[in-house]
């Protein structure tokens, strides 16, 4: 089979999405943008949707610059290939993965009330949270009548109600995630255990679905699929601790976020949670003492990375991000048979654990 | 087969729940409650789900008194055995659907700032809106589980596909109508066709895929069960105009509602726009000065019941309705054998076009 991605080229510390082969994610983001019926309403949600997904601009006319680094849809093609089978008949669920995950991405806009995602106004923020539901609802929607189209793919009839099933299985992992997330706003008591847990229904689930989905469909045994997806699952908590990083020591530049973002809106991610178990008992007071505003002022932010410093959390997050990508590794290595659609695998696995923005 | 269910003694004037089967009933809510996955977590979204469900009350302690009509989930069966199906093997879908429309109301409620729903808080009051998102997420997602069940029924798996490609069809017919309703609250310039179209996908759809999906299921061959879905859909459209009787000229008593309640709060239903379109110049006028207020004060209520009355507004709407009713009728007649079960669907269709709450 012809090669139809490369990823050597890959740079590990630049936008890796220019590194990846236009073609297969212009396929992707192409089955993504078709999944929406046609419509002609005064406000259409699907309009909305396709802003959301960066297809159209404000005033819904056609936007140039394609947004959001479809890495989800992308380890499920990948995975298939890997697996033996064809990148286009995983391509009607790779959208689907695409579009789910864009369900929950609107969402969580609301739920948070960000005003930026990728670096344009959100959906609520432009049309209100009642229509922002709405966009979110008939994306969730969309994203499955996209996995119908498995079918015309080639996909067993059986195979297709199982993905059916493991993106709604994956939707309540998502959610679960969402809401423990929520709740942790108001508490001062959240354990790195309970964050591993919630990140691993927010973040991680939908890897492991996208890269269980590209090896079933490619025809996985079921255990063999598992591992795959188990890889997908090890990948997406390793991306989200790389996540957790750059929310706080990122270059601005290439996050797009303020520097030190995270600790300004005094999220609870894993540095903090950590710092929280490892500091003294008067540094800890100094913390929740500034958890407790709306917002950590500028001289907090300053006093809180020296701690994060003093207390050496970057090194001790970074490993554990390491140790998930190694796992991952592993997993593939272990699974999947040696050929390049393995080895872009692992390149990916590689570029996200090490990416800077 | 021996009969389950027994409507005839169906009372039109009162709650008719009362005289439908207490068996199929409990069926269908068994198949409801069972649905949502156990869980241990500190604050759950399917706690929160059944309490919206009306299996839990506010402390999610169980909650003795059922609510909600369950009308959708019990057209799937009636439609099914009317079809020549089993009741039980048409039980999954009937949840689906039940859980599918209480996924929209909690979102709907969120949209409408409602504050309460079936006389008890929403979720959204109860727990804000960011958890009341999730919660409905959660309850699409837990519909479709639910309908995954069919294959233990002995739903072939292609028939399963085409019953979640139509709850997906239909959830893009319900946002479509929830956004158009959405737009209308600042127009002043709605149309009685926009509104049809509006409730055609806001209330219709629905009824329409639940009797569709009925006969589907009991194998009606793919034109007759269209037949059965047109029926379920004007039995849909008739229902909600006897809603839109109810929210200006109901009983408080019956409906639970305070009298007049959608003109206080400005409804854009189609007895207002009926209004609108027969009123001279100087009462269109008045109209329109008084729905640009937040809220509609007492007299201007008074006002506007009295033209309603002048303009015999509530017989042509009533008109409608009954029209719609007995289009439904004629569809189940010429589509379904005659039999218990075409008798019972003829007997709902006609109890809930007349209802008083």
């Amino acid at each position: 089979m012809e090669r139809r991605f490369r990823l050597s080229g890959f740079p590990q510390q630049t936008d890796f999405n220019n590194a990846l082969d236009a073609e297969i994610l212009a396929t992707i983001s192409a089955a993504a943008r078709d999944a929406p019926p046609a419509h002609q309403e005064t406000l259409s949600v699907y309009d909305i949707m396709l802003y959301h997904l960066g297809f159209l601009d404000e005033q819904f006319k056609p936007n140039r610059s394609d947004v959001g680094k479809r890495i989800r849809p992308l380890l499920c093609v990948l995975a298939c290939e890997a697996s033996g089978g064809e990148q286009r008949v995983a391509m009607p669920m790779a959208a689907a993965i695409e579009l789910l995950h864009n369900f929950t991405l609107i969402h969580d806009d609301i739920q948070d009330q960000s005003p930026l995602r990728r670096h344009r106004p959100t959906v609520w923020s432009l049309w209100g949270i009642a229509q922002a539901i709405n966009a979110g609802d008939a994306m969730f929607a969309t994203a499955h009548l996209a996995l119908m189209r498995s079918l015309d793919a080639g996909v067993p009839t059986e195979r297709v109600l199982a993905l059916s099933r493991s993106l709604h299985d994956t939707t309540l992992r998502i959610v679960e995630g969402q809401v423990l997330d929520l709740g942790f706003e108001t508490r001062s008591d959240v354990t790195a255990d309970e964050y591993m847990q919630m990140i691993g229904g927010k973040s991680a689930a939908i890897c492991r679905c996208a890269c269980w989905a590209g090896a079933t469909i490619a025809g996985a045994k079921p255990g063999d699929a598992e591992v795959i997806g188990e890889a997908g699952y090890a990948l997406g908590v390793g991306f989200q601790l790389r996540d957790d990083i750059l929310g706080i020591w990122g270059a601005p530049d290439a996050t797009g976020k303020a520097a030190a973002d995270d600790i300004r809106r005094r999220k609870k991610s894993l540095p903090i949670l950590l710092l929280h178990d490892r500091a003294s008992a008067g540094d800890r007071e100094t913390i929740e003492h500034l958890y407790n505003e709306q917002e950590v002022p500028p001289d907090g932010v300053e006093q809180i990375l020296n701690m994060l410093d003093e207390y050496q959390v970057e090194d001790a997050v970074q490993e554990q991000a390491h140790n998930w990508h190694d796992r991952a590794t592993s997993l593939i290595q272990s699974s999947l048979g040696s050929g390049p659609a393995r080895d872009a695998l692992e390149q990916l696995v590689g570029a996200l654990v090490a990416r800077v923005g």
